[in-house]
Formats: C-alpha cells, sequence, structure tokens
C-alpha cells in the first residue's frame, strides 16, 4: 500500500495535469500554489461562456463552494456536467454545506449534474449531503462521528455508498474512505485550523492526483496525507515568533519538497472495511 | 483602563465569536488569517440568498467596501438589517468612501440600513460620511486635522456624534473615539502603508474585538492598538533583505502571539474629552 | 541605455503614481503588494458605476483578464476608453488569450475599446491576438518563436508594429519589442513559474513604470528586468526547505529593495533592431 500511496503523489509531478479550479475567493491564492507546489498546474475559470472551453483543456476539475453565488453555481453546473462527459476527475470541497440552504442545495446539485470522483469536507458538511431518509444519517445525528475509529471507518464507508462517491472526511482523525474501505489517518496538526483555507489546499491535492490518474481512494488519500505531513513538516520548521501566516507558506513549501517515497515514510494510518 | 483593553483583547481568545465578513477580494486572505491569529474564526459569505442565514449564525459582521459592485451592495444591506435585527455588532470599513459616489453612496445606505457599532477608515473617507452641512465638517474641511492631538481628538468625538458611532480614523496618530471620549494612540510604523490591507485587518481586528462582546470604544481602541503594535514587533524581527510581503506575514504572526497583557504594557496612548 | 533603464525604474518611487487595476481574483493581493513594493499604490475598483470616476483619479491603467467574467469585460471597455480619452497608459495582459473565445475576444475588444499602449504575455497569448491573416501570424504558426534571439526579436518588433503597442513576451527569453527595437532579457529564474501570478506581477510592474511616465520600450523592460532580477536576488536568498510560497514572498521583498541602480547592474540583456 505505501508504494501505492507513493507513486499516487509522484505521479502528479509526472503527469504534471492541468485542474480547472471554480473555487472561493478567499484561498484561491493558496490553492494555486499549492497545486504548483504538488506539480501540477492549476487554472481558475468561472465565466459562464467559457467554462466548458477551460475544462475541455484540463485534466480535472475541482469544485469548491466556499463563495458561492448564483453566477459561478451556474458555471459550476455546466463544468460538472462537461467534465462527466470527457471522463475527467471531479474533486468537490461542499464548504458549508448545511449551514445554509443555498450551499447545501449547490453542492447537492452539483452531485446531480456530475459525476463527482470524491467529496472533501468536514463531518458536518459531508453529514448535510447525505439524504435525510438514509440509514447512515440517521445512525450518526449531529456533527459527531462514532468515539471509536473503526466505527467511524464504518460510518464513512457507507456514506461513499451511499453517496456513490469516494469521501476524504477531515478532522481530528481523516476518514478517507470508498465504498469497500477506509484509511483513517493520524497526521496533521491542530494548529493547521487556524489557517484560512487548509481544506481547501488539501481538496487541491486531492484533486491534482485525480487528474493525475491515480486510483480515486488512493489518490485522496495520499493528498489527505501529504497534506497532514506537510503540517507537521512546517511546524517543526516554524522559528520562535512565527505565526499562523509563516505557518501557511512552510506547509505550501513542505509540499513543494516532499517526495513520494518520504509521503510513504511518514504516513500515519490504518485501513478498516 | 490597560487591564479594560487587555480584557477585550483576551475575550476574543475566550468568545471565539464567528464573525462574517462581506469584504473585498484583494485583501481578503489576510483578513481571513488575521481573524484567526487573533482568535475568532471568519466567514465570508456574499450571496444574497444566503447571507441573511450565516449572520444568523455568527456573532458580529465586518462590511468592506474595498472592491463593491452592486450585488454584493445589496448583500450588504441584507447581512446589515439582519445583523441589526439580532443587536449584532457591525463595523464598517468605508474603503474609498469620498473617492467615488458609489462608495459613499454605499457606505451611507449601510450606515442607514444598520445600527453601524463601529466605522474604521481614514481621515477623508470618515468626512465624507459626516453630513454636508454638518458642523463637524464645515469646521474642517479637506483631508486633514488639526495639528493638535486635542483637538483632534475633540473633532473625533463630535464626529463620532453626528454619525453615531464608535470611529477610528487611522493615520499618523489613530484616534479612536465615541460620543465621550477619544483615545489617540502612537502605535504603528509608517512601513506599515507598504503593505497592501493593513487597514483591512485592523477593521477585521476590532470586528473581532466587537463580536466578543466588549464595549464598543474599548473594543476598537485595542484593535487599532494591537494592529499597531504588531506592526512594531514585526518591523523589529524583519530580517536582511525582508520587504513588504515578509512584513506582512510578520504582522499577521505578532497577532498570532500578542496577549492582552503585551498590548496593555505596549499601547501608547492618551485619553481625551 | 543602462541609465534610461535605471531612471525609469527609480521614477515609480519618485511619482508614486496610482495606478488603477481591474484584475484577477487569484493573483490580486500579490499584485497589489508588488506595486507597493515598487513605490507606487494600486486601487482596485471594477464596478462599471464608478469605474470612470476611478480611472480619472488615477494615473495610470492595468486591465488582467485572468478571471474576466461579463460584468468586469464591461467594466474593462469603460476603464479603458476613459484612460484612452485622458492619455493614460494602459497595460494589457491578456492572460489565457487563445486558451477560450471569450478571452480573445475580451482582449481584443480592450485594444479596439483603447490605446493599449504595453501588453505583456506569454508568446500564445500574444500570438491569438495577431490579426489571423497578418504575416508575423502566417510565419511563426504555434506557440514557438524561432531559436535564434536575433529571429526572435524581429518576430516581436513585427508583432509590436502589428499590434500597435510595446509588447513582452516573457519566457525563456524575455523580448519587449516596440516598432523599432527589441531588448532580449535574460535574466530570471525558471522556478518562477512554479509561483502563481509571476506573470500578474510582472504586468503590474509594467504598469507601475508606465504610469509613472517613462517611455514606453523602456518602461516595460525595466519592469521586466526588475522581475526576473527579483527572482534572482530571492532565489539567492532561499533557505533549506523553502518552496514557492517563500520565494513568492522573497521576490516582492526583493523588488521592495531593488534600486534602480541595481537594476541597471544586474540587468543582461541584448538589444535587437
Amino acid at each position: 500500500m505505501k508504494e501505492k500511496l507513493a507513486a499516487a503523489w509522484d505521479r502528479v509531478r509526472e503527469q504534471r495535469p492541468l485542474v480547472h479550479h471554480l473555487t472561493n475567493y478567499v484561498t484561491v491564492n493558496d490553492v494555486a500554489n499549492i497545486t504548483l507546489a504538488a506539480g501540477a498546474s492549476p487554472v481558475m475559470a468561472d465565466c459562464a461562456e467559457e467554462v466548458a472551453e477551460i475544462t475541455r483543456l484540463s485534466q480535472g476539475l475541482c469544485l469548491n463552494i466556499g463563495t458561492i453565488n448564483e453566477r459561478v453555481q451556474s458555471s459550476m453546473l455546466l463544468a460538472a456536467q462537461e467534465a462527466t462527459t470527457l471522463g475527467h476527475s471531479i474533486l468537490l470541497d461542499p464548504v458549508g454545506a448545511g449551514a445554509s440552504a443555498l450551499r447545501t442545495r449547490a453542492a447537492r446539485g452539483i452531485m446531480e449534474a456530475g459525476k463527482v470522483t470524491a467529496l472533501r469536507g468536514n463531518v458536518s458538511e459531508i453529514k448535510s449531503l447525505l439524504k435525510e431518509d438514509s440509514h447512515v444519517q440517521g445512525v450518526d445525528a449531529g456533527d459527531c462521528l462514532p468515539e471509536s475509529t473503526e466505527e467511524a471507518a464504518h460510518w464513512a464507508i457507507a456514506a461513499s455508498r451511499s453517496l456513490q462517491s469516494v469521501i476524504a472526511v477531515t478532522g481530528k482523525v481523516d476518514l478517507v474512505a470508498d465504498a469497500e474501505k477506509c484509511f483513517a489517518i493520524y497526521n496533521g496538526r491542530p494548529e493547521m485550523s487556524r489557517i484560512t483555507g487548509t481544506g481547501c489546499q488539501c481538496s487541491a491535492l486531492a484533486a491534482a492526483a485525480l487528474a493525475a490518474g491515480s486510483e480515486p481512494l488512493i489518490a485522496a488519500a495520499a493528498a489527505v496525507m501529504a497534506m497532514g505531513l506537510a503540517g507537521e513538516i512546517a511546524y517543526s520548521r516554524l522559528q520562535a515568533g512565527e505565526g499562523n501566516s509563516t505557518y501557511r507558506n512552510r506547509i505550501i513549501d513542505a509540499i513543494y519538497h516532499l517526495s513520494g517515497q518520504e509521503l510513504a515514510e511518514g504516513a500515519r494510518y490504518g485501513i478498516y472495511g
């Protein structure tokens, strides 16, 4: 498994995929730079008039609804349709789904318009996308997961089945699941939550790994491990007086230097299912 | 007074308020990171369809018209109305008011739609919001303040009365006034003006301190002192060859580590009125 | 020539021009900070209602179509018309022209609406703006330039004539040409392409130098040299473990400290034509 994870990570630098992003304006610069750090290339274009053309030039799609509005929502649907037609991977980051009706509806609309390959969000965002009557939702109401990692992993597998997508649920322990198997990943630092957009950046890494053509579960898991590991490496390099702004830079810098072998050596995880 | 200022600053980390920002796309990432550095959480959402919902989830509102357009202007009015209904604090940064008719009108419209708790801007922005026939405007035409700090402080108190809001007028000396009292604050470095968005970031700190529930005058004064002090701390840490981009990071880093006690010890100010 | 280049660079700090930017939301913060680093001031405003007013307050215009949409496209036309009426310099960065019909049309529309002083882009962007039937396009199909620098320089002079604008074509060797003369510039580092927005930042420097009132060819050449030289200086300062995010900061920092004399001493170029 370590070899597969390393290969998925290295494949981004080998394939250098162009990833089309429709994303929020808060973290877009960091998203672009971390995509470049990983070895892929970002293209941001959100005007309905050109969005399908840009999707066709790209190898993968990354949709992030963090500052969605009606104009960009329409463009996301067009991009999702085009990417699906082309067989491109689609990563959806449903930022704030569950927090407003617009966001929940926007995320669900994208999932209906196209074939989402992988979702990355926190537990409340992912839960808000599960059908209200679903068994998965019924069992685990609220924003918590079972305390036992094994039970949480089985929840994630069930959620992945229900959503028909790989899911990456990031939190204290990160869960990356498909319909059969779940990685529970222990990398990362709590201080990462004091930086805006570490979630968006993790999604961008997953989109890059998917666009490079690796198996979706492995691509998403490698991206989540890489982000966590970069958080650890960057934290160890912080000097006296440095805070969240420099930490942000050092995380992207760590991704820039991270090799597949280092990822495989530094990843801490269990596999369930 | 020092204890009150320290308490207002520490209260942000204790309360961890969620602050709803409708802001410009130039400095939004720094605004989010400095909000997190101070211990609050930012949420950016500007679509009319969801803006009131997001305001309801939050504890305070921060409106910044730096890159305003008609769509976002409408959303700001909805957010201001909702925040006022809920009794939330509203910080308005009237970027460029006076420089274009749109901006002056947008800022005034927000002040009519909602109860603005505090305004932060430079002197020309604040002056543009004073009614044309007001006594305050008549006395001090142009973009200058009286040279005597005492006279400037009394101008600020009069302006605060006229605007029915705490005002933070940042410049060579920063003035933070309510209807009774004015802080003249001497912290800061001239090099801060070579970084884009230090004003926006100061507004974000004030919005966070207001959302944490402190008395508006004290909250705004503590934020202005914190920003100036962080500019001093960060400047002292600059190494050879470092310029405005690294200085920006080091200022946010300094906020990340600044305690209420350090703020009280480092603040340099007089009180008038 | 070295004296003219140094003078064009120093003139930005002497004149401190206000530059009106309508630009993309991916790199806008870096664009603002590098403009300040160079000694100019940026103002970002893209609402049709105020765009002409802001153009009138400024000394130069910088249009970047990196994330264009219909709303901003209209505003760019208004700004270009107003700047032309006022005799202001206009720098156009036709990001992605040739990659989508919208972008090619948007860039051409701006060139028809106003008098573009200088264009900065990569070779495929610049080529997409040449009339399809033009001799220049016919000779050099595709995204490549002649391998011989001399031939490439003569292509650039012909392209400048056809486009009736100074052109700065950045790539492995940067070409900056007007209708008579071409600088071939050898500064820069390949690692700069791993940072988002180094092209946008180079355009912002050119816009600042133009707005300061220097001769367009010299202003554009000085900006391209400054950007390349800053990339070299910043690279030499990178420490172990630092990657593209810190490199971005160090480049802006290097611009902050770069003097006209250092630019003249560090610039490596030939002149053709």
